[in-house]
């Protein structure tokens, strides 16, 4: 019998290597997608495109909206996203407990189907600003997952697996063209223009770009210029 | 300056009591409840009217589909709701995950609104087969919400209220007279009928109903039959 896993896949470079990782580890994969009023939404397209050529067994697209308090550059048209990195303090991209809420979903979605494994692509090297990717905090999901659902009274946990945690993007993209990904699926733009081409000058932008130059390999990305 | 508080809001005897409780303590409320594909719809319109009457300063309704995955009676067609309260193991009613996605929404709300409180109606007495009711999943997501936000990194926490956990649904109720609770705004029914008369069968309305004759208090419910 296959082992279950519910993987949180946006359409990035990470979640789309993430995916690439638990079907590699023999998963048979629930690809969870939310749509949840971004501002960049052709994420939602490109992580069809990723769960569909990795194989994924299922891809959930949930609708939320977290436009109804706002809280981030992704989800309050007041507030702009900004061209540079700034690497001090939580970055205005950050939005208030987005991964508790995937992870809340991806719990859910894995106790209705019988998964006891889920990924998340989190990464403590080049988002250290946001708090819901740091270790600790997937730490403390594992315990209020096993706590809050079925879990508690059966005697067993839910496996929070986050493989990127401790790699650089460069390594990211070096593990996953190695597990066969398509980069030029996926997208990672905070600001993409209407025809889904990349901005080139967001900070995932430039770290995306500097990802695939470090790991030596050509950047698959449609830029807007 | 007011204290501000997220109550989560189910438009059931015992969210409304909890709602009273927060605006005796003085704090200013923003009541959250879920369009989430239950059964007993009615449950958001009961929510609308009592958060109007005990004075909630907003009230935001969050749509999820629950429905996506199913695994519980009220989310799921396949599955009946059981006439009978049966007291041991997790009930049918059991909806995956479902405080932990809604303690996250909630975390989410307070973060973007500035509110440092949630209040949320978990009862360890009439509710001990529900995991996501107990003190120890309450305890565990408190620190959990505390890393995966803002507040690890500024120092402070969520207080997560459960100003209900130790109370019979007599001693709930007599509460709620107190502070002026209207129960007839509220339903508590998992399986009404189209207009949205209790059934008086299910385990939550044989539950409100023994709780309202221990009280001494005449049950304002309208029931079908």
């Amino acid at each position: 019998m296959s082992k279950k896993a519910v993987i949180l896949l946006s359409g990035g470079l990470d979640s789309a290597t993430v995916l690439a990782i638990a079907r590699r580890d023999g998963f048979e994969c629930c690809a969870l997608s939310f749509d949840y009023g971004q501002r960049h939404r052709c994420e939602l397209e490109a992580a069809g495109k990723v769960a569909a050529s990795l194989g994924a067994a299922k891809h959930n697209i949930v609708k939320i909206d977290l436009r109804l308090w706002g809280g981030s550059a992704l989800t309050d048209d007041n507030l702009k996203v900004p061209d540079a990195a700034d690497s001090h303090g939580i970055p205005i991209t950050y939005v208030p407990a987005r991964n508790l809420i995937f992870l809340s979903f991806a719990t859910a979605c894995a106790e209705a189907w019988g998964a006891r494994d889920i990924f998340i692509g989190v990464n403590s090297v080049d988002y250290s600003g946001y708090p819901d990717c740091r270790p600790a905090f997937i730490e403390a999901f594992k315990e209020c997952a096993r706590l809050g659902t079925r879990a508690v009274d059966e005697n067993w946990h839910y496996n929070i697996n986050a493989p990127l945690q401790n790699l650089s993007k460069a390594e990211i993209i070096r593990r996953g063209i190695e597990l066969g990904v398509d980069y030029s699926l996926t997208t990672s733009c905070y600001n993409p223009d209407a025809a889904g081409r990349s901005c080139g000058r967001c900070a995932s932008c430039m770290l995306r770009h500097a990802g695939f130059v470090e790991a030596g390999v050509p950047d698959p990305t449609t830029y807007s210029k």
